[in-house]
Parts: structure tokens; C-alpha cells; sequence
């Protein structure tokens, strides 16, 4: 053996290792909610949370056990039906508008099933070989299980919300926004290198770096706030046709949206369902939980307009990143839940909502997907869909990263979506 | 206090003392099932079982406590939106088909819900005297609350069925139904008195008593059986659209309906998923869960027709009715849960299964609906319903009478539907 | 060639030649429209005029030449399955849904095919020797091609109406309708003779003649005038649940519906769509054009009921019927255009508008469907539609008679439809 | 009045002159179908013919002579709301999906109304002096109803094979197309300048003129055939969702799709419904009414991909443009419909068919949209679209342009669309 394979090992098992304390995140999360919330799926965008107990723990069983743990076998033949989430490469899934219909297994049985599987990890450290395809696939497995612990606070924001007394996701309390100044930055014209550098991890979907050319541009180092966004609502701006794309209105007419997804009015004042419970309109927070048709239209109103993904990507690298870790893995575990629902920290230049780019998410020049199995990853969804980027509250540190492009369908508003605004020079 | 004031509060303290049992009754059925299982809605028609336990007993709460209670207050003000199932006249409700949106109240508090109101109808016996109004809704409110014991045992079958490997309900073994020849009774045309004889309770439904002319029939005294209704099916009368109702064609069409509800072939064996889990068919058992269109083209195939709800409820009142109490209220609470479960009882006669009736779901001559809020209660479900008589293994027993008129949409599969076989003679 | 073939032969000869004068008036009804209107299907219950064209064209040349005329050839074998309407004994037919997706073939194309299938009846009238069968189904045919010339004025009604600008179908100036008292009559309890008593022309669903026991009960001479709805508006009958049936309520929630079909309010000023164009609202003029939830509504806001169909027939038999011809198909020549289109004559008894009966639409005790093809003219339509009584101003004369059964669903409202109030004795 | 103004009068005079006869065209395209295909809307994309004859006259009396010619009038109030398409800041629409409901105004009276129009715009040419906006105005009206040429032509065929005898448009014979070689061209990475280059007339959205870091591909000069298509459905491409886009796979499944719009298969002969009628498929012929879909499936069938907006228009740049005329407006009027109806020319790098890029269709950077009612003209429609480049059969030859941008929704077939492929190198 040599001191190649002696690393390799020794990365192997710290790379589980982190894994299983990412696993346990994610159980952490879940633990502040009742068994009934882990059911329930109120929207077909919104998955029970004992689903994506269960769907990350198969991700592992599938991609990775039954590859290179010689001796494992599913604890459940049918999990493989049930909790595959779109992979249609291995076999059939469940349908995902479903999965609210399923009472069985029950918690305690997914909780077993997490159990389980991390005791095969547990095993795979102590008894293969790395190899960089094994390390590549726990790597994707440890981002994946990030992914769907935001994709669980945003659905259990939903799930909550969804009861009429709105309880809240904690206890603690939120601390109200400080006011900031609109500050512009410029960018110069010119060719610029984009996508990940390959100095961290990353998806298939951020690769290969790639040139782009780009005119010069102003954007805001403030996202817009609740306070902006409740003068448009003022200014009638979600009736007047001229703001909005055609779609979007149709939308906007069809479902009656009038206003942010969690804001509540109650005679003249303005309420805003969060984590903590309903709150006040906190008006020097940032605006979130809107369409990419409210970020348009409002962009439009402002006369300005949203940034693309790769005017985001140079911001955001350009910007001054105090308070936000952007190490990846290593320091992914630091990681606490009371960080999680810190909303609204002080340096607004560091993205506490996702902003919607005016990009359409497709593939980079030279684009290579994953392959086997994850070839399915991203790729078959490069189709109305848009990029935001930045991050959240409810993004794990290790999964910030500026080459990171989030996506979502212009009509979706239940992740914590927000505006950047931006101009020509 | 003369003597007639001590007999109606006797029977006062006697009724609430009954409907006591009979609520006990309720959370029995629900203690069989997962805390998951009382959560989800599969389909609109199917509600959570949480639900029912807090609908009967918002029921008790707004129908009666909080008219003869002198001092109850609601235990909580939301419950009034969320748990009242569609009494427009009593405020706002949910919408039904969002009920298992809902992960809030919680079970538990749902089950203390149901332990406040049954502590308050116990105040109630000690400290209000009696009069006929409170008497009356109590007895609807019993019956009420054995109404939803029999939806609660179909919708946990339909909640159970939607998960793959179908769990059981019931632990016990499941009997296997004796054949039975098919016998035919005649009865002679002629004047016959329909609806309640007023000696035991009755709904607003089935008043007044009132004449109807019949034309001799003869109807048979077995229902169809699983085995007779296969024969239907092998003999492609599912795909052959002169046995059906031009609505029932397209239905069948859309839903790619096959067969019965609960039947599943794998290679050349059929299952029926039964509360006992999966079962291999049993041919002379009733079919049931079957729609009003399947139970009409089955009648069609055979050159037969389904009876009127006139018909059904002659033979009913005729026929020998060994093993079925009819006595009301008093016998109810001898109801246990072994007996609800023991399927297809030896004598036919007595109707396992609701038979489908070929008659509109209307007001009878003279009908008097209840006044106040319960005016809501069956008048206005009088369209596009199909009547069905008799009971099922489900129902409780003091809720089988002759004159009981059951209602459900022609679409409609998930109750214990079956067929009983007329013909003009 | 006996004295009795004699008679048939010349009952046959006058009846093709009855069917051609009726066919007549058919195109004579489409003669008053553009090419344009004859083309387009508003909504799927409206059918363009050309299909109705060729639809009863088709009628004969399936049911009648293709059996009976030797040598008779298609004109075109596609016509089978674009005008067949819903015989799935005859082939496959064309989506209801989609007839006003068809610009072929074109209307001359189709008034072709009628002279084709006109001439095809004179040649049969000289040719075949009359038989019982042959002159049952000119008899269906000639009923048949009444029936949709009831349905063509329904229908231009609707399409014309969907224009902004409201065209009239005829250019003759409406007669304001005289006001009338409300005068009631009573019927005695026991057992009455219902159905067709054999001596005109009947569909099989209406018989056969069979008994009735029919409580004693008061119906109005009158029917509910559109100023006697207007009190129901205005009285703010549609927001008040209470009057409604359940899924009439979310039927009128979900559409939002407000008036009767055709009325239209500029202002405080009501008008009507009526064939001769918008007028203002007749206050004197039955209501129609209202569905069985309206009429239903209505009826329970003003304390009373709808009739059952019993109830309407034994009223209809038992009216003067001044200025109504019933006499059946040796009269029905005579009816002129004009007189289609003289609404809202003076007897009011006689039924200007088909009145909605509370009883569903099923089949009489020992009813007998046709037998072949026309097997499914009728029995399969016998789910969730409810029985109309009387006629209108669009029904041909000698389509009138006390045993017709219209029916309708409980939703629809392009036919001519009214209330004629009754109640309880 | 000096020589500019001479100058420019005579510029208006000329670009008058050029409408009418482009409108001449318009009338004469509908001048082959029957007056009933001039009503249908088989579906909500496809507009009644008689619709587009109306709105492009409207578009010519809103946008200029209600401005520009003094003493106009509007021929009809209600054209306003019945021919505006979706211009919210022009008034009220009616709905796209409801134009087929309007059997009124006839087509008679629009071709009164065009005749109205066009005599306006004569009178117009005759008394106003030419300034830049009118200038401007009037282009794009003329390009507007070339624009509406093709669509004319995309929705008569559309309707034409909504018949299932699929007349025919034309009768001439359709020439089967030449063999070609796959020869592919490479383009080398760096700045290239995009977007219109002034020359010519432009819409808003082809502009400004721009910078794009290309890299480097390689490009086929033929388009894919009908006999490359047929062989991915040969392998079963239409079944392995691996090759597709999630929603696309999606739509695929629901819309049970499996070969192009307007294929037909018949035992083992495919068909394709052509303008000329049904004819065999011409393997030799690009293929054409595709999806984007299935035009990015089929290139991951063939390991290759879609090209971007860029290279596509990088590509008509540079190829030899034999046959087709890109000069503009001067030219326009020499298109003739026999022209128009030529499918498939020798010349396989001119674009019989417009190519599907993989670019979503977004603004250029420094996009200014019209300003006034015309800013409804593009923008709001740059959500959920893919650009296509080229041009087709059905193009007006003015109609070409390197920098025009076509743009459908990924699931809309009934335009000429096609693929290109494209490879990174």
C-alpha cells in the first residue's frame, strides 16, 4: 500500500465521516416538528418531510452500497419504488405529487431505515479501498443531503404556514433588520473566466470554466427589501399589465396572487410568515418568496432590470464575503440550526435570499453530465427554468459557492427567492 | 318535578351515557392505526381520520354544547373553521378536499379535544334537564358519530390500500363466505307503505311515512358474488360499451377502470386488498366497491336490472333477519370492533354490502327537513346521488333499518357497494 | 297485394313524405343564418348547425336506406364516423367536443348530402313495401329530426349570443308578454295512469302506460316570470347558500353565476337575449334559461318545490290546452317558422317554456329499450339528468304531447327552460 | 419643403405602396380555402383564419391611421376588443383561446374592413408628410402582416389536417427533395459581433448590435431529414426518457406522442401531411413540426446537441445564400405563393426549416423595447420560449434575416420547425 492509497483511505473516512454528521443535520431539522408534519404535502412542490428522510438514505443505498459494500442488501425492497425521486435509469419512482398520499413507512420505520444505512457507511470505512469514483459519489451524496436539508426548511416553512394558526419552526427570537444604503458597483466591460474553478467541489451543471463576454454593467449591493417591494405593491403594481411578462400575468390573474407568498394584511398592517411565526413586516429585510414574475415586474417598475447569472457570478465573487464560509466541506459541519434561522444578517452584500438571474438554466460550452445513474441530475432540467444565485438562510455553509447555480420554474415562490437589481452603464 | 320530567332526565343521562360509548367506539377504530395513517387524504372523498375524530366532536360542541351547556366555551376558536365539514349556516369551513393539508392540531390534540367535549356532555347530564329539542339532537348526534365509524373503516381501507405493500387494518383471520344458491322472491303489485314507521329513530330523510304504487318484482335473495362478477369481466364486459350509461362509458374510459376497486391481478390470480390485508379473491363472497355504473352494467349484461329503493326496502321488511338488530340505540353499544370486521356473515339475506339502488337520492311526499342548522344535513345532497339500502359489515348495528336511505355519487367506489339482482315479473 | 299492404303502402308514402317536409323546415331554420354561424361550437353542448345538418341526414341513411333502400350506396363512407353521434353500436363516431374543430365537410357539401339522402327517401317511397319495422324508424326519424330542430334554435341561440354584439335571429319585433294571476290547482291523492296511452307516436322511455300513487298536491297555472326571478336576485337569492343544493352552490361559486343564462345588466337596466335580439327584460315573460339549481333555488326561497314529473303530467292531461296542438304528426307540417318564433303566447297554461321536474330521469317500471342501434337512444342517458315537462316555443308542434320526457343535466341552461311552482296539500 | 422631405415623402408614398400590396398577399393566401376553414380554431394556438385577416388590419387603423390620418374612424367600435391579440395598453382583448367562438364579424364584412383599411391608407399616402415614426411604424406594420403570413399558412394546415380526409392547400405536385451529404462547418472560438446590423429593418429584439465570446463548434450544413428521424423512432427514441428533458418526457407521456405533427403511419408506410395533402414521407425532406423536445432528444440520440442562437446566426452569416433573398423590403413584394409553397429547395444551408436553438429567448444586453403600445411587441414574451433562426417554406422572402429571432414555446409543433446539429470541437 502506498502512501497514495494510505491518503486516500484516510480521506475516505473522513469524507463518511462528514457525511454522517451532515446525515445527522438533517435528522436535527427535523427533530423540531411534529410526526403529523411529516406527512403532509400540501402542494406537489412541497415533499413530506419523512420523504426526504427517506429519499436521501436511499440516495446513499443506491448510488453507493450496493456499488462498493459487498455484502449490503436494501432493508426494503420497495423503498426503491417509493423513494427514488426521478431516476428513471434506476427503475420506476413514485409519482412526486404522491408522495403526500403515502402513510407507510412511518417515521419510526424511516428513522431505522437512516439508521441502518449510516451503519452500512459506517462499515464501507472501515473495510473498502478509496477510489476517486467512491469519493466522488460521497461527495455528491454529502452536497445532495444539503440540498434537501434546504429544500426541507423551505417545505417545512410551507407545511406550517398551511395551518391556519401558523405555528412556528422555532422558538427563538427574530432579531429585525438593520437599514442599509443602496450601494452600486460597476463592471467593466470585457471577457471574463465563469463556472467553478475547480478548487472546490461542484456540480456537473457549474462546469467547465468557460469565457463569456460581458457589457458593462451597475448592480445593487443591497437586494431589495420588504420596504421597496411594499411601494409597488402600492403603487398598484400588481395590476398594471405593462410590468409584467405575458405568462406572468396570466398567472397573476388566474391565481389571484396579490402580494409575496407569506405576507398576510390585516386591516392597514402588513404580517409576514416566518420561521419564528408570523411577524410584523420587518421593512428593511429583504423581499423573498417571490415569483421570478414578481422579480421582473418589479425590476420593470423600478425601470432597471435583473441581473443575468453571470453578471451574479462576478459580483459575487468580487464582493467582500465577511460572514459568509466558503470553504466547502471541510467546514461544512460547523454548521448549527440556531445559524440556519439567523435571518437577515448584517452584510446584505453576502445574498441572505437567492436572487433571480434573467438566465435560463442551460448548459456551459463543453458541458459534460454526470454519468450513469446522474446523468439525470441536472441535465433534463434545463428547461423553464431560471438561475438564481447566492444562497440563503437555509443554505448549509459548505453549499455556498459562487460558481453554485440554484433553479427554479418563474412561477415557483416557495424557496427563499429575492431581487438584486440592475442596470446598463 | 313530576314523574314524566324524572323519566326524560333518566333517559337523558341513559342517552349521553350512550353516546359516550358510542364516541369510545370512534377512538377504538383509530387505535389500530399508525399515527401516519390518520393524517393523509389520498383522494378528496377520503378524509384524514383525525378529522373525524374532531368533526364529531365539533359536532357535539356546536350542535349542542354551546346551546344547553350554560358556561362551555370552545376549546379552541379555529376549530369552528376547520372541523365543521360543510355547514354553511354554521360559519366558514375548510375546504374538504384540503383537510389533509392540514398537519395541525396534532392527534394528541385532537384526542384532548375529544376528552374536553365528552367531559362537558358528562356536565351536561348532571346539571340540565331534559326537553325534547337536546333530546333529539343527541340521538342525531349518536347516530351522527356511528355515520363516521362506518366512513372512518372506509376511508383507513382506502388510506392503507394507497401504500404498496397494502398493510392490514386487522390481524385476525378472514373467513371464507359459503356458497349460496340464488333464490328469488316475488312480490305482488300493488299499494305499499314506505319510509320510517316512526317506532325507532330515523333522519328527516326517511319521513314521512308515505304510500307508493309497486309493480310486482322479483328480487334475489343473494347478492352478487365476487365469482359471478368475474364472470362479467372474463367475458369482456368492461370493454364493451353497450352495458353502460353513456356517463359511466366515459368515466371508465378516463379512469382506466377494469374492476372492482380493491382487486389486483398478478398473472392469472386475482386479490381482493380487504381490511385483513391481501387476500386471494374470494369467489362467493359479495363483490363490493363497485360504482353505481359497474353495478348498472352488470345488471345490463345479465338481462336483469337493479331494484328500486322501493323494492329494497319491501324485501328488507320481509326478509328473515337472523343476525341483524334492528332494535336502535339500546343495542348499539354491543357493538364491538371483532364484530365490524367479521366480513361476509353467513346469511345473505341480510346484506353485507350496501346494495345499489336504481333510484335518485330525493325527498319523499311531505318531506320535512330538520330546521336551524341541520337543515343542511341531507336536503341538499338530493342530486346526482343513487340510493342504497341495507348495510354492511362496517355499519354499526344500531345503525341497519329498513328504512335507512344511504347515498352516494354513481362514480363513486370506496364504500362496501355490492348488487342485488331485480327483474320485472 | 291485400287491402292491408294498400294501407301501408300509403301510410308509407305519406310518411316519407311527412319526413321530407319536416326535413324541409330544418334547413329553412339554418336559412336565416350566416355560412359562418352554421360552423362554430361555443361550448361542447352546442353544436354547430352543419353538424345537425348532416347528423339527422345521417340518421336515415344508417337506420333506414342502408336496410332498406336495395341499392343504396354512402355518399361518403367518412360521414359514418363524423355524424354519427354517440351509436357505438354504429362504428366509431367523432368527439362531441370536437365537431366545431371541423371545416369540412363544407356546408354546401352537406346540403348536398341531404338533397343526396332526400332523394335516396323518394325513391324508397316508390320502391319497398311497407313493413312494421321500416315505418317504426321513419316514424324515430321524423321525431328525431323535430328533436334537433328544437336543438338548432337552442344552439343559434347560444352562438349568436356569443358575439359582442348580440345579432338577432329573426328581424320580427317581439310581443310583450300580457301579465297573468297566479292561479293554482289541486290534485287529489291515489293512484293515477302515467306514460304514453299508445294512441300518438312515443319514445320507448315513455312507457309503458303504468301506475303511480301520487300524494295530493297544488301546482300553479303559471310559471315563474322573469319578474318574479328578478325579485329572487334582487332579495340576493344567488349568495344565499341556504336555498341551494350543495353542488349547485359550488356550481355557481365555481362560474360564478349570477342571473339566468341570458340576461345581461347595463346599469339598473336588465335585458334579455332573446332570437329577436337584446331586449329589455320582460318582466310578464316566463324565466327560462335557467338551470335545475336555479329553479331549484328559487323554488325553495319561495317556500315551495319543483314539481315531480307525475305531478307534471297529470297537471299537463288535465289542462286546457288552448292553442296547443297535440295531435301529433299529421299536424306537425303545418308548423311555420313563424310561429317557432312567436314566444310567450298568450295561454300561459299551455307551457311556453319546458318546466323542471325534481325527478331524475329513469326508466318507467317494465320499460323495454329499443332494440338495435337505437338501443342507445335513450336507457344510457338515464344517470344525473332530470326530467322536463311541456315544450317551448322552439319545440315543433307536433313534438308536443303529455308523456314526453325531456331531459337535461342539472347544470345546463342553453334550453328553454322554467319553473312552475308546486306544493304540498 | 426641401429635398429631404421630398425624399422622405417619397420613401412613405413607396412604403405605403409596399403594404398594400403585401396586404394583397394576405387576401390572397385565404383565397384558397373555403370560406368555413376560415372559422375554426382546432386548438388554442391555431387562430381562425378569418381572425388574422382582421387583426392585421387592426393593427395598420390602431397603430396609424387613429394617429396619423386625421379625419379616420374606426369602420366598427367592437374591432377594438375582438382584433387587438394581447395589447393590454390598447384596451381590452378577447381571449386567444375564444377567437374560434366568434362566428361574427363574417368574413365578408372583414374583408369590407381591410378594403376600409387599405383605401385609408391610400388616402393617408396622399395628405400627410413622411416623418420618422410613421416611417417606422409603417415598416413594422408590413412586417407584422408578413408575420402573419406565416402564421396564416402554419394555421391553415393546421386546420386542413384537422379534417381526416386532409385536403389539400395546393394543387400543384410537390417536389421530392434531393439527396445531401452531411458536411459540417467549423467556426473558431472568440468575439463575435451579433444582432442586427442596421442595414436592414429590424425588430426591437434583434438589437443592439453586440459582442459574444463564442467557442468553438461545428456545425452541420444539413438539416436532419425525415430519414434520419425515422430512425430514432425506429431504435425507440420515443420510449427511453433518457434522451429526454424531464418535461419533456413528461408532455411526451400525457400527449402519448410518438412521431412528428404530421406523420401518419399506415401498416408499415409512413405518411406526412403536407400543404400539397397527404404523400408519402419524403426521407430526403428535412424534418419538420417537431418540438423542441424532441429536437433536443434526437440530438442526444446522436451524441450531439442543439446550437445555441449565437452560432446559428454566426452560421447563416457565413453560408452561402444562394436562393435566398435577404435584402428586405424591396424584394418582399416579388414573393409569390408558388414560391411561398416550394418546400424543400435544393439548397439545404438556407434553412427550408426553422432551427431550434438550445437558447432560451431573453433580451440582447441594452435592449430597448419599443416604446408606447408596441413595447407589448416582444418583451413580454421572453419567458418560457426558444429562439429559432433561419426561416422556412413559409416565410415571406422579406422575412429572412442572419439576425431575426423566432421564438416558440418548447412544446408548440404546428410551426415549420427543425434541427441543425451542432457539436463542441
Amino acid at each position: 500500500m502506498n502512501i497514495h492509497q494510505v491518503n486516500g483511505n484516510e480521506r475516505l473516512r473522513r469524507l463518511i465521516n462528514d457525511c454522517l454528521l451532515v446525515r445527522k443535520q438533517t435528522t436535527d431539522i427535523c427533530a423540531r416538528i411534529s410526526l403529523e408534519d411529516h406527512v403532509v404535502q400540501p402542494i406537489a412542490d412541497v415533499s413530506p418531510p419523512k420523504w426526504h428522510l427517506a429519499h436521501t438514505t436511499w440516495f446513499f443505498e443506491e448510488l453507493i452500497l450496493l456499488r462498493f459494500a459487498s455484502s449490503y442488501e436494501r432493508l426494503n425492497q420497495q423503498y426503491q419504488l417509493l423513494f427514488n425521486s426521478y431516476y428513471k435509469s434506476a427503475g420506476q419512482h413514485w409519482l412526486q405529487a404522491h408522495r403526500g398520499n403515502l402513510s407507510r413507512p412511518t417515521v419510526a420505520e424511516i428513522l431505522h431505515y437512516r439508521t441502518y444505512v449510516d451503519s452500512a457507511l459506517v462499515d464501507l470505512s472501515a473495510n473498502v479501498s478509496a477510489n476517486a469514483e467512491l469519493l466522488s459519489l460521497l461527495q455528491i451524496g454529502l452536497h445532495h443531503e444539503q440540498q434537501h436539508q434546504e429544500l426541507l426548511l423551505m417545505d417545512i416553512k410551507y407545511i406550517l404556514a398551511s395551518n391556519p394558526h401558523c405555528p412556528s419552526y422555532s422558538d427563538t427570537q427574530l432579531v429585525k433588520a438593520q437599514p442599509a444604503d443602496d450601494k452600486w458597483r460597476n463592471f467593466n466591460e470585457g471577457v471574463y473566466q465563469l463556472g467553478s474553478d475547480g478548487k472546490h467541489f461542484a456540480y456537473d451543471n457549474e462546469k467547465p470554466r468557460h469565457r463569456s463576454y460581458i457589457h458593462p454593467f451597475s448592480i445593487c449591493e443591497k437586494t431589495v427589501t420588504n420596504g421597496d417591494f411594499l411601494e409597488f405593491i402600492i403603487d398598484k403594481g400588481y395590476s398594471a399589465p405593462r410590468f409584467w411578462l405575458s405568462i406572468g400575468w396570466d398567472w397573476l390573474s388566474i391565481n389571484n396572487i396579490q402580494q409575496p407568498l407569506y405576507w398576510r394584511q390585516e386591516g392597514s398592517v402588513w404580517y409576514e410568515y416566518t420561521l419564528h411565526g408570523l411577524q410584523t413586516l420587518d421593512l428593511n429585510a429583504p423581499v423573498t418568496h417571490i415569483s421570478y414574475f414578481e422579480a421582473d415586474a418589479y425590476a420593470n417598475w423600478r425601470g432597471m432590470r435583473l441581473p443575468t447569472e453571470q453578471e451574479l457570478e462576478i459580483y459575487l465573487s468580487s464582493a467582500v464575503k465577511a460572514g459568509v464560509n466558503t470553504a466547502g466541506i471541510a467546514e461544512h459541519t460547523s454548521m448549527a440550526l440556531t445559524d440556519v434561522l439567523q435571518p437577515y444578517a448584517s452584510d446584505a452584500s453576502t445574498g441572505q435570499v437567492w436572487c433571480w438571474s434573467k438566465s435560463h438554466y442551460s448548459s456551459y460550452p463543453g458541458y459534460q453530465p454526470y454519468q450513469g445513474v446522474l446523468t439525470e441530475y441536472n441535465g433534463k432540467f434545463m428547461c423553464n427554468q431560471f438561475v438564481l444565485k447566492g444562497g440563503c438562510i437555509a443554505t448549509p455553509k459548505g453549499h455556498y459557492r459562487h460558481s453554485y447555480r440554484n433553479f427554479y420554474a418563474p412561477q415557483q415562490r416557495w424557496m427563499f427567492s429575492g431581487i438584486r437589481l440592475t442596470k446598463d452603464i
